[in-house]
């Protein structure tokens, strides 16, 4: 039986929010599941948050944006690579270790984790956006045999020197597709809502257990609010390349989330707890 | 018989200037040891250069200096934690990756891997400075092994969530004594000179090899410059807390510099090549 791994995405809702992120970061320290008894493997991929669009505008570099999307030019990127890397990563890792929890802050192109290429666009060019390609697994698990916790910024790398900014959604679904072949992994998905809502403005009417068959259904009766079928789908598409469960929810409810008492639970196979 | 490690320090000269710094990373991720055999054990320690104080000029943060002393505040902390840790670290991980030397970049948070705390001073407060108290040689020897290469930005923490800015120097002598328990250091200083001249103006006097009678000898005759006394003087301590050796030279001669034939090797036991 494989070893449980936790793949735990936070945002900028988390990351923005000091007093929010030391009580998640607590959090996140002391999870456990009752079963493992060896150390609970864990990572977390942080995104950005507001503080590199602060640091931008005080620096006076100004976003891109074409046809409504955001490109990565080389200045946007430095600034990227310092604040997700740098501030972000390792406090992070300091909030961490003051909960003993031992964490270890990486990007993709640290012991060359994660290898990405850039963007590829008939006709937009992103800039230095980077799309995953592999992940290295023996890296991430001598580190999780240490029972080191790995923070993961959303930076990536191409062999040939070049940092990438890359999705942190992204990130965290190639990395719990890749770990898949070394753990049973569970990824959690954080966001400001109680889980997938039956109705978008009620955060009361979170739905438990999202099974395919299930998902067809809410579809076809359009009882999914639209802005969740491109997660959806990324998290079907996650199922079916080996990861476990996806469960989504709310930061501050992360241990119920890791219980299965809260947020949204997607499965292939129903009723499978914890 | 000990594996060897090389523990290597380059400082502004190299980083500000990103010609230099392609060839010398081309040179850190080639050089070899003949009689190893099984890949050659290297630490890198990088300091932080001038992009930390031009960053912090742009952002308006004032460089503090409090009688000739610079003093780290809370926003110059936050500006070399995105700087050295994320910006200068990631791109010289980035760049040792394209060329095929596995590489790995941490600050002194990551894993727990260089403790420290807030300097006490009677008189005057350093800020958020940091002094070494221990070095994690479990996890970094786990890394070496697997054949990568450490990259260390000089930021350390305090197991408390604080992270600290620390002296690169003292970070890679805190490192080089720390490994002397698993591997046979040679701890190596890169800077813009030769080595340790005789004539401080001129370049070809290097000496090759100073060992603790020469250096009494050299100081009494007043032929050491003075500004390479706490140099040698922490080179010494090195030596005496189990480091094999102390190279110091230029970035340019590294191959020569471990080889032996440029420099000026600091030891205690004299002609002890490679």
């Amino acid at each position: 039986m494989k070893e449980k791994l936790y793949v735990i995405k936070i945002g900028g809702n988390i990351i923005d929010d000091t007093d929010k992120l030391k009580l998640f970061l607590k959090s996140f320290a002391s999870f456990d599941t009752p079963l493992q008894g060896m150390g609970v493997k864990k990572i977390l991929v942080h995104g950005g948050g507001k503080l590199a669009t602060k640091v931008a505008e005080k620096l006076g570099v100004k976003q891109q944006v074409v046809d409504g999307r955001r490109i990565t030019d080389a200045e946007t990127l430095k600034i990227v690579t310092m604040v997700y890397a740098g501030y972000i990563n390792k406090n992070i890792v300091a909030g961490l270790q003051a909960n003993q929890c031992n964490a270890i802050g990486l990007c993709g192109a640290d012991g060359d984790a994660i290898l990405a290429h850039k963007r590829k666009h008939p006709v937009l060019d992103y800039g230095f956006v980077g799309d995953v390609d592999a992940i290295n697994t023996v890296l991430l698990k001598s580190l999780l045999d240490q029972n080191i916790a790995i923070v993961f910024a959303p930076i990536t790398h191409d062999q040939q020197g070049q940092l990438l900014n890359t999705n942190a959604d992204t990130i965290a679904q190639e990395l719990a597709k890749g770990m898949s072949r070394e753990y049973e992994v569970s990824l959690v998905y954080l966001f400001e809502k109680n889980g997938v809502l039956l109705d978008a403005d009620d955060d009361n009417t979170v739905i438990a257990e999202i099974t395919p068959a299930y998902y067809q259904q809410l579809k076809s009766k359009q009882k999914i609010f639209a802005g969740m079928i491109p997660k959806l789908d990324n998290a079907f598409s996650a199922l079916n390349s080996g990861v476990k469960k996806v469960v989504i929810g709310k930061a501050e409810n992360l241990e119920q989330l890791i219980k299965g008492s809260s947020g949204t639970t997607i499965t292939t196979s129903p009723n499978s707890k914890v």
